[in-house]
């Protein structure tokens, strides 16, 4: 079978090895679509995030979902066939952070695509069968792999736990802000202010219920949240794009007493904090960390329709093209927001 | 009656001013006691803190206690000649967070010695009658006064929520950081380690009640902790110092999905934040904002010897030695840590 | 100008009373809208609810819309012509639970058409300005009473907390409970089953938007909701109706661990509570009291037509009628879910 | 090895069974000490607790400390020789409350002497080796026996959430209430009023640091509390007695908007709650089940000498006298609070 294998920055070449087998307690899954990430294009342009660094060779790819091709012994909920999406993580559930039912933080997590641990862009791959989880009717194998970039929102909205008539505002439109969108209007929140650089994500925010919109580029963003508001700035903020200058708008853009949240990987290793900006509104200011499961959860959300999760996929690709896919999303060129990578073409 | 007047940098002279009348609702208060407070020396020193500037001349002091000498029009609450601990802060009671019930962050409050209103290094000062809080028998005036430092502390662990079995470490042991120790320690903190740069100040803590303490100027903190948790960080940190040292500290030594407060008043605009840390740990960092009447609602813990807060006055003052109060504070000589002003001698 | 006033257990007159005069701070109301609401229907059929026990003679109605007709002395945020909701609740704003922010429970509050306060079935009614809030472009007068009841759903919900993925159960199908279901739908639930014992109400559930209702006097509700969860059970169940029987099924149908929010008045002093069901669950079980503003700082919902509020009123009377009103609600006729009262006929 | 047996109801015999072997992951505890809980007289005298019904034979008895005696295949982290406390759940890891961090209402959980398994009135007991839990040094066995029911009394008040200044009483002062006392002391509450209907009871409340306590039996629990707090009533009641008159009084003692926990095992199916009164307080009223792992994360504060646990200890019985020790605890006699099974003698 064939593996999309990262040797080297920029470096990603097709090889054969040999079919998986499923050891006990693992399925064998025929994977159908993997989303490809802003973590994995960090991989494989800078080859790093922060202190985790790519071993070579390596397989990068985390957003899967397939069809069970085979079972290992000992598994008997899950039949050749059936259409699942895969929980890229492995949390190790006895450390006291799983203990505490918060798995997203566990130190031992083995997570497809993180160094050291192989990813998905390959045609078959095992997985421990809990990993697996069945998609509901209706629903297609590529937004059963968008559900994992969707539950990094559904994690993000848990967390700030938004309450009725909340405003937000979430810089960054890429398929984490849009995700976080999606999420905080599920929530209830009662407006919802998007930025981004560039224009078509300014659009896909606003025709996915984003209440306004604008280009970051063209607008002064503290400027235009603080005229939405009437000079209150919104109950939380959302960063959702790596970088010191939205850093800093979501402390200057949250109201007295507001919660931040920072979702993005950044691009260098400190950012910059507005000390008295921030003790003046005593701010929460709190990272967010992948997902915890919440996806899972609550998948029936977009076969209920209240989920719009099939337009993230914009762009599809092949096995062989991984670096075409890597590269486009690198430089945010063709509007892109999620591109797909599809190992054995359209399964849908 | 007499005043201290702030009329330049480092520049305090005693002048006259006419004996006030309580107008209705108010009543005058005999000023028995004031603590100098680190903002009054960053008022002293610098001028202003973050975008809050003095205009001269000015009045510096927050932290009092005294007796009623006078009660203006219908008020039947307070009778001359009680003992008062006095709240600085008269939050407006009709903005969104005044509802929300969280005062302390009031952008319309009136706080005394901050811009622009006067505070109470004088002999005299009226003030209204529900911020004079009757002293439970047995506080002294001194104690009345240390209050309101102990007030942040208290603030503190409130929003810290500390459970059962938490450890703690706290940044800085001034009066701020040992108020937030006895606090951390009455809310039932099983470990608390503090570190300063003062030797006298890693004596007090260790007095105080803190598990251990050193000084950081000698030790490296962050192995410090490390070594004291078996690797694991404590659950809580508290910066109490203003220090970008000690706020990447609150960062560094925090456990994974552990909780960081900044209550020092930064001396800079900014500090970095090591985003990759934190992010890896799903870091909630929250500034704190001075206190929200926790201390006014349990100042009986004084009374009942669980918080040894008497210990934290270790200089007193005359009202014409405010200067050499502020100077001593500033340059944290001979092992202060709370300098009372008591502008008629001692009361107690 | 004419006022409904109850002079005995269901005896209702109209009288004239002189038009009243705004003092400082008030405005009067030209009632538009008054909902009838089962509170109401408590005084006027027993002539108490508990220990709150009506002094005759007195007028009823608390769920009011209307317009500006006159501004006392002071008023300068109200125009005359302003169609506005009115906030039957004046709390102390000085008890230590106004100071928290839980309006709602304050003791002293002055509540419209509960004893010792007389209500709004009359022409005009003057109020303080500050309970008196405009009304968002494109929302009716009917709508705007409405926001009272809707006001305690969503109340329900946010004590309730709902996250996400969340399935819920409903036990009451009147303007309460469907104002509830139309919340926790609002706040994201996954999935929202509610009963009743009128046929009507049961339809009016499943067309505002819960996932399926059945008629509890046909269906074991008990078995209904273990078949609909798998034998699990709903995560959160809100009682709406105020019978022992569905205070025991919000015992017995939510999940372990889950939370159960009585909402209902009830009809007698005692309710029994399964004690070994609820302490194996380790359940949490919490009134519901009334409002504290919620609806205030979300109405936009309504004109986002996030809340199809105005299917609720399905009757209206006009200020003569109160005892038809009265009468009709209490014996749940003709698929009433709120009559309104429209003293001055159709103002929308 | 001799094994306490239950046959019927109160029909207790020693008896000889093979000395067990460890297995795999497993350990041989040599049972040191073992409280008598109230849950053990339960179903020694009723057979049963709700629906949880005794299958003759069976072993009572979970709240042990021991010494591994012996340890099975691949177990590293424990020595023959390493004193133990035990705890007696295993939950199964696996259910969403499990993996939600809330293991103490798993209901596949295996309890130690509860039906259908044994318990651990023995000489020596295999026990899952992540089950024994080493004693910090200067502990007893006999307090290592006690952190269990302190256990209760510790998750408790982290389900109590109390904060600074908060009032609390306890109806109860047996184990759980007097542990539930100590650790409400510890986690910083101001006040903490007490009663029981044993004037031991009484005396032990206050020795062990109840601010007060009075017989129920002579004094009204309502005005005494009432007056107590001049009318206010408490932040926080905790019910521990499993009585209706104690459980009325949780809700009527407690203040508005304040929260009410029932911990007792009731006597019968169904209590009446004022529902009336509840609703005008918003009353919060949760169950508490069992404990989950508070004890074992902080039984340092034992050792501190923060928790005087061992004065719970009253009166020790050998292994063939425990039907003696059931009957006692039954009748309250001899002042007894907590009865310990010690099968070897005295092992500290």
């Amino acid at each position: 079978m064939k593996v999309s294998v990262l040797s080297a920055l920029r470096t990603v070449t097709l090889q054969d090895r040999p079919m998986p087998e499923p050891g006990p307690g693992q399925v064998r899954v025929k994977v159908a679509a993997v989303g490809v990430c802003g973590s994995d294009v960090h991989y494989y342009v800078d080859g790093k995030i922060g202190s985790a660094v790519v071993q070579y060779p390596t397989v990068l790819g985390h957003e899967p979902a397939g069809i069970i091709d085979a079972v290992g012994e000992g598994v008997n909920t899950l039949a050749v066939g059936t259409r699942v999406a895969v929980e890229p993580a492995s949390p190790c559930m006895h450390c006291e952070h799983c203990l505490a039912g918060r798995h997203n933080i566990c130190p031992s997590v083995e997570f497809l695509g993180t160094p050291p641990f192989d990813g998905i862009f390959m045609e078959y791959r095992c997985m421990p069968a809990h990993c697996c989880i069945p998609l509901p009717e209706g629903m297609s194998l590529i937004e059963g792999a968008l559900l994992e970039p969707m539950g990094v929102g559904l994690h993000a909205v848990t967390l700030a736990k938004i309450g009725f008539g909340e405003t937000v505002a979430i810089f960054g439109a890429g398929p984490i802000g849009l995700s976080t969108m999606m999420a905080a209007r599920l929530a209830g929140a009662k407006e919802i202010y998007m930025t981004d650089l560039i224009p078509e994500r300014v659009a896909y925010a606003k025709d996915l219920g984003a209440t306004d919109a604008v280009n970051a580029a063209e607008t002064d963003v503290t400027d235009w949240i603080a005229q939405k508001t009437g000079g209150r700035g919104v109950d939380v903020t959302f960063e959702a794009a790596g970088q010191q200058q939205t850093v800093t708008q979501t402390c200057e853009t949250v109201r007295i007493g507001g919660r931040a949240f920072i979702i993005g990987i950044p691009t260098v290793d400190e950012f910059t904090i507005p000390m008295h900006v921030c003790r003046r509104k005593e701010l929460l200011l709190q990272q967010v960390r992948r997902a915890n499961g919440e996806v899972f959860r609550c998948m029936e959300y977009v076969a209920q329709g209240r989920i719009p999760l099939k337009k993230l996929a914009t762009h599809t690709f092949s096995l062989d093209q991984v670096p075409q896919a890597m590269e486009l999303v690198h430089a945010h060129q063709d509007g892109v927001i999620r591109a797909m990578v599809l190992p054995h073409g359209d399964l849908d």
